[in-house]
């Protein structure tokens, strides 16, 4: 194991402390609430850091694709929720069928076509099937009062419906978090009362995301989150105010190689932070130990920093710590992370999920 | 070799004959006015393109990383130039020399303290040294009266300087081709002006960028330009106008995952397809078999996109091709590109320097 000195920047190098007690955090938090807590694993891809969530307390995994269920299924995960409106078609469908005989396996849903595709390939084998609603992100999802229609084709399929999902992904605005927590819980309770309508029990109501989740607080509404960017944070969650800068878990390490006054240009760009800028967002991500620095421009192996005109600014060859706007896509763009306790390199664990897509 | 229905979506395909098409019109019309074409490797980073490049008249490689060059170098290419401005200290100092006893190996420096590092790192072996200058767009480099500065404490540390380079990143806006092309070739003029004048010949002048190239025609400044996205085109190059509908030759398979009247939603997010927009783009993509239609929303497995009313939505289960944005940052997010010809998968070619950031 190097130390952090000798390895070349641009690199992900992750505070492991800091990531216990984020999962510890919110583990206690949800359980308190008498919630299922079940991780999204998109943001790590990493089966050390999924057993880590497993251990705090965390019931299964989430995941987004069926190739991360079957990579988090190859590293031990028995329980697993792909919350995705899946279309089971052409090798996909052997594929679920696969994992539903390998693990507990639970499938999203949000048309009659998608149900009876994945009625057709899974074919008999069990699995549990939730389906999508809208809570007011607008991507995918029906609106609650299409819900049972959804359902009930599902059952007559075949499929063992076991209740609903959403993501209110409209919390990622300031102040939303807890507005988008109300629709998240309007919408789950009112899809819940039109499946009971036609004699579903919804025993899983599945919400969450890492801004709302401090929010979704009515366990007889939600039983269960699903939040993800918690394991790390990141410039978003700061920006929003989800997480303090001591909650921050995961950074680039990035060389100074250009230099002006009150501007550095460092070597990690798009390619190792991600272009992710929301509108709302103050540049392409944070600095730590600068914390009036902004990202003002990114291309793909350069950021572009600018600090205030009373500080000094960094010596060219110097290195610099850059906190990632999204850390589920700067995740993604690595081989490696590195990980570190109390700033010595203790281990490099393969982000094994990096690039499942399918 | 799969049938292109027989692969799982997302996944990224390339029309090779329009490839092939592409890097001929640019080596053509860059040969014919006299300059020299090299070509940079960070958009396909896929030895197998390179060597289409190379066979078609390309001089060399360009390309933004170390780590790049070295995959380039053992994939047998042996003429590189590093078009970033290298801090050449701790490892990637060692890593330079090695390269530089493997390949002919030219690096770009902008300051005095980037150059006597890399004479220190280099110690004495041999390497071609240019200078970056800024050219309009503000990102790394010197002003051009400031290159015969860094030019002279270069050639005292020991390094061969050979000239000078700029890359005209202001050519990404609408209209900005041209402009920024005659900025590029004031920019080296004076800069290459400046070096005479303290008795460096500036005989490399290297500029160029895929929007800019058409524009940088004179052969007396320029002698070498550096495009790299020509050899797909994307989104950004269609709504530029740098290129045509035809000359898109990468895009990525999706599958209808959610519908409703005029929009779908696919499963080709910022995971496959790059976060990238600009703030000139109509949107995260083009549908080349759906001109109207916008992604109008992108998560990292979700695009959404809307439609014209007139327009039949695709139905569910179906597929769609959606052209990023921005190929480079597409291509990086891949393990593979799936090759074809005439619609059928002929290949399988790995991005060999995918993630390759040191």
């Amino acid at each position: 194991v190097s130390t952090l000195d000798e390895l070349d920047t641009p690199f992900l190098a992750v505070d492991i402390d800091i990531v216990r007690r984020n999962v510890a955090a919110m583990a206690a938090m949800v359980t308190a609430r008498g919630q299922v807590l079940r991780p999204h694993a998109k943001t790590h891809k990493c089966p050390e850091i999924a057993r880590l969530q497993l251990a705090a307390g965390a019931t299964g995994l989430t995941v987004a694709t069926v190739s991360e269920a079957e990579i988090f299924a190859a590293a031990g995960c028995t329980d697993i929720f792909i919350a995705y409106p899946i279309w089971a078609g052409g090798r996909r469908g052997s594929r679920l069928r696969a994992l539903a005989e390998q693990v507990s396996l639970r499938i999203g849903i949000d048309s009659v076509e998608s149900a009876e595709a994945l009625a057709r390939a899974i074919d008999g084998d069990h699995v549990e099937v939730v389906v999508e609603i809208d809570s007011g992100h607008h991507r995918s999802g029906v609106a609650p009062d299409l819900a049972a229609g959804v359902a009930t084709a599902a059952m007559r399929a075949g499929l063992e419906v076991v209740g609903v999902f959403t993501f209110p992904g409209h919390s990622y605005g300031p102040g939303n978090g807890r507005p988008a927590a109300q629709d998240e819980a309007s919408a789950i309770s009112d899809a819940s009362a039109a499946l009971y309508d036609v004699g579903i029990a919804p025993t899983v109501r599945s919400g969450g995301s890492t801004p709302s989740a401090r929010f979704a607080d009515g366990a007889a509404v939600i039983t269960e989150v699903r939040p993800g960017v918690y394991v790390f944070n990141d410039a978003q969650q700061l920006e929003l105010g989800t997480c303090d800068w001591s909650d921050l878990a995961l950074c680039a390490l990035a060389t100074v190689v250009s230099r002006r006054p009150s501007t550095i240009v460092v070597d990690a760009g798009s390619k190792v932070l991600g272009a992710d800028q929301a509108s709302w967002a103050t540049g392409g991500g944070r600095l730590p130990d600068y914390p009036d620095a902004r990202v003002v421009a990114m291309s793909e192996h350069h950021a572009t920093i600018t600090l205030p005109p009373d500080i000094d600014t960094p010596e060219l060859g110097s290195r610099v710590r850059v906190i990632p706007n999204h850390v589920c896509t700067a995740v993604n763009l690595a081989d490696y992370l590195i990980i570190t306790s109390a700033g010595d390199v203790v281990d490099r664990w393969a982000v094994s999920a990096r690039g499942a897509n399918t």
